[in-house]
C-alpha cells in the first residue's frame, strides 16, 4: 500500500487492522458509500460473500427477514436494480412489495413525504428508493421509522452499484486487492451516480482512479482532484483516454444517456464512440487481461463496442450476478439497526 | 343517542343490541357500505380489532386464505389501496395477483366482463376491483363466482375506505363512540365516493354529519338531505365552512381533484384554497381536540395546509394503516360466505 | 385414421403407440408446437391432467420447481398469458418474477441479449418471453443457459395456446380425439400466431383443418396447403365461410387487431363483422354441437357475436381455464431438461 493511502485522514483504508468490535453495522439507512469506513466496506463484502452460498443453492434460504417489509419504490425505470432488490429479499425471507411511479399516487402529485408515510403504514420497513433528484432518499431517510436504501438518486449516488462493482473486482483482480491498481471510469462522469459512489470506494480501497471524459463531463472534478480528494485518496482526471487507459487494471465504462446529447453536451453518438468508446484498439492499451465493467443497460456501438462488451474481460454479467449478494448483505446488515 | 337516531327505521343503528346470531355475515360482495346492518358494521370493526393484531406481530401470520385466489384488479391509479390489499391478503396467506389497466388486456378493449371470466378461470376467488365507471362492481358481482370488493368505482362508493374511517375514528373519539359527534366532510362531496360511503356509516354510527362545500360541489345533497336521509338519520348541508367547523369533533377533508377546475366547477387551486382549505386557523374554529381526517392522496396547500395535514390532529397516517386489519377483516368476512 | 394421416411421414401422428422410452421429454425450450412429435404432443397433455388435480386442490400444490427462478419477460401488452403463467409457476412453488417492457431497462433501449444475460444472472432459470418480433425467443434461446418458452413472438408462435386449444377441444370432442375431425380457423390467419402453431397441433391429431377469412389475410396459405402440408397434413385454404362452415365439428375465431384496418388490410370492423364474424345464424350451418374456441380477447360483435361468445357451445372460458394446467405441464417439462 502506499504511503499516501496509508495516511489518509480517516485511517480506515484498505489494509487497515480491524478488531471485531469495529466491524459492528451502526449505518441505519444507505445513502451513499462516503460514510462508510474501510472495515465497514469489507464487512460488507464479507457478508455477501456468505450471501452468495444461499444464492448459489449451497445453503438454504435464510430466514433474517422473515414476515419483513421491504418496498421497492422506483421513481425512475429500472429491471436489474429492480429485481435485484426483489431477489435479494426473496433470499432473505422478506415480503416484497413493488411500487414503481405509474399506475400510482405518484401519478396524482402526492408529496415523496406522503408516500413514504404511506409505504410505512402499510408495512415497509425497509425502502428501497430510487429517484430522479439528487438527495431525494435522504429526505426520506429523515423521516421514516425503519432503514432506506438508495436504489440511485439523480445523478448523486449509487451506493449498492459501487459496492458490487469493487465486489467484482476484488474477487477478479490478482490477488484480491485493489492497492495501487490503475482503475479508469470512461464517460460521462459529471451525471453519473455510479461514478461518484465508486469514487469512495476504489479510492478507499487504495486504488489510483482515473476519471476520463469529455472536458464538459468532467467538469468540476479536475478541481477537486487537485485538492487531494478527502485525505490523499488518489484521482486523476484527464480529457486524454490513451493516458487513462496506458497500463490500467480495469476500466468502469459509464453509460451514455440520449438526453445528453439534446443538452449540447456532447456532439453525436457516432463522434463520442469514436473519440471515447472502449474499442478493442483502446483495450490493448491497458494492462494485459485488464478488466471491462459497465453498470448496464450498454448502449453497445456507442460507449462500448460490441466486441468488448461480450469479450473475456467483460463482468458486465458478472456484476449483474454480484449484486444479488450484495443487496442481501445490505438488507441484512441494515436491518440489523432496526430490528 | 338522540331519540331521532334510536328511531332510525332499520333499527340498527349504533347501541342497539345485537345477538351473536344477528352477528353472521351474510354478504358474499361487499359494494358499497349503504346495504350493511349496525351489528354487521361492528362486526367488521371487530374482526379488525383481532386483524391488527397480526399486523402488529403479536399473532402469527392467519391461514384463513391458504391457497385463496385474490386479484387485484385496478381500472385507476392507486398506491395505498392496491399495496393495502395485497398486504391484507398476504397476512391471510392468500395468493394474490395484481392486474393494472396498463401493461394488460384491458388496453386491447376487452369487455369488463370478459375480464372478470378470464381472471376467474384463471383462479381469482375474491375479486377487488377499482373502476372509473359507477356500478362497474356491481355489474361484475351478477356474474363472478365469487367475492367481489369494490375498491372504489367512479363517484359511487369506496365502503373500505369508509369503514376504515370509521374504524379510525371509534379508536380516536373519547369514549369510542360516534353518537351525536359533530362530524364535517370538507369538499368536493358531489363527486366523492369516499363522502358517500362513509355517510351511511357515520350516520348509522349516531353522527351528526355536516357536508360542506361550494354550491357546485354540493349539488343535490340539499334536497337529499331535506328528506331525512333515509331514517332519521342525521345530515346538515351547507356552503358556510365557519358554520360547518364550528364545535366539530372531526374534519374529514376530501381530495380536490384537478379535472375539476378544467370543467368549470371550480374557479382556481388557489381560490379553493384561500375559501375551504383546511388551515388552523379555520380548524380553531372545532371543539378542542378535533380530529382530521384524509382519504389522500393529499394536495397539501390546496385543500389542507401542510401543518395541518401533518399537525397532532391529523390521522391520516393512522387511516392508511387501520386500512390493512379492515381489509383482512372484509377479505376474510366475504370469503367465509364462499368457502 | 384416415390414411393420409397413418401415412405422415414422421409417423408420429395421432394414435401411432410410443413406448415409454419414446415419451421421454427431449426440449429444453418451447419455442413452437412444430417440433413436437405427436407422442410428446400426448405427454404434455397427459401431465396437464395431473395437474388440473393440483389446480382443483384435490392434490397439494408441487414442489417440483421450489426455488426454480420463473421470469415473465413481456414486451407485448397480456392479461391472461402472463397471469397464466404466474399461476403454473406458483402452483409448482416456483420464485416468478414478472419484467415488462414499461418501467424497465428495455425502454432504455438495452438489446434483447442483454436484457436476457441481465435476468439469467438475477437468477432467471425459465424465461417466459413475449415479444413482438417473430423470431426473438429463438434468438434467446439459443444464448440463455436455462429454458426458454415462448409465450408469443409476432405473428409466428404460440405454442402454449395451441396446446391448451387442443387439450380443450381433446376433453370436450365427443370420443376425446380430433380424428378426422373438420376444425375451422376463421378470421386474420395471415397475422395470427395462434394459427400457425395450431396448425401443427390440430393436423398431427388428424383433423381436418380449414382455414378461412379475407383474401387478403389468407395470403401464402393457398400455396402452403396445396403442397401438402408437410406429410400429408390436410389443410383447405377457402374465403368462402359457408364452405368452411359446413359441418365442421369446432370453429377457433380469431382476434381481429384495429391496425390491420388502418394498414389497408380489411375495409372496416363492421364490414369484417358483416362478412365473416360469427354469428348464430352462421353457427348453424355447422354439425350439431359444433364448438366454439377463441384465444381472446375477444371483440365481441366483430369477429364474434355476443350470444355467440356467452352461448354453450363457447369453450372461451375453459380455454383460459385449461391454460393453467397446460403451462405448469411445460414449465415442468422444459425444467426436466435443465435441472
Amino acid at each position: 500500500m502506499s504511503q499516501a493511502v496509508a495516511e489518509a485522514t480517516n485511517g480506515q483504508m484498505a489494509g487497515s487492522a480491524a478488531g471485531p468490535e469495529t466491524r459492528a453495522w451502526p449505518h441505519r439507512h444507505l445513502l451513499d458509500t462516503d460514510v462508510l469506513s474501510w472495515p465497514q466496506v469489507e464487512l460488507v463484502l464479507d457478508t455477501a460473500d456468505d450471501m452468495a452460498e444461499i444464492v448459489a443453492g449451497r445453503r438454504p434460504r435464510s430466514e433474517a427477514l422473515r414476515g419483513v417489509g421491504v418496498t421497492n419504490l422506483f421513481y425512475e425505470a429500472s429491471t436489474r436494480t429492480r429485481v435485484s432488490f426483489e431477489a435479494a429479499a426473496k433470499h432473505l425471507s422478506a415480503d416484497i412489495v413493488n411500487v414503481t411511479a405509474g399506475g400510482s399516487s405518484v401519478e396524482k402529485g402526492e408529496s415523496l413525504l406522503d408516500t413514504m408515510r404511506t409505504l410505512e403504514a402499510l408495512g415497509a420497513r425497509i425502502l428501497v428508493i430510487r429517484h430522479a433528484t439528487s438527495g431525494a432518499p435522504y429526505l426520506v431517510a429523515r423521516e421514516f421509522g425503519g432503514a432506506v436504501i438508495n436504489a440511485g438518486d439523480g445523478r448523486h449516488a449509487h451506493p449498492t452499484q459501487a459496492l458490487l462493482d469493487l465486489y467484482t473486482l476484488r474477487r477478479r483482480l490478482p490477488g484480491g486487492s485493489l492497492v495501487d491498481r490503475k482503475i479508469v471510469i470512461l464517460g460521462d462522469v459529471l451525471h453519473s451516480r455510479v461514478a461518484r459512489s465508486n469514487l469512495w470506494t476504489l479510492t478507499a480501497a487504495g486504488a489510483e482512479v482515473w476519471l476520463c471524459g469529455p472536458a464538459t463531463l468532467l467538469r468540476g472534478f479536475e478541481a477537486w482532484a487537485a485538492g487531494g480528494v478527502a485525505g490523499n485518496r488518489r484521482c486523476t482526471v484527464t480529457t486524454d483516454v490513451a493516458a487513462a487507459l496506458r497500463d490500467a487494471d480495469a476500466v468502469m465504462v459509464l453509460r451514455i444517456q440520449q438526453e445528453r446529447m439534446a443538452a449540447g453536451l456532447l456532439p453525436s453518438t457516432h463522434e463520442y464512440a469514436a473519440r471515447y468508446g472502449l474499442t478493442a484498439e483502446r483495450l490493448a492499451l491497458a494492462a494485459p487481461g485488464c478488466l471491462v465493467l459497465h453498470p448496464g443497460p450498454m448502449n453497445e456501438g456507442v460507449e462500448i463496442a460490441p466486441d468488448v462488451a461480450a469479450g473475456p474481460r467483460s463482468l458486465v454479467v458478472e456484476q449483474v450476478a454480484n449484486g444479488v449478494p450484495i443487496r442481501m448483505a445490505i438488507l441484512s446488515l441494515v436491518w440489523s439497526t432496526v430490528a
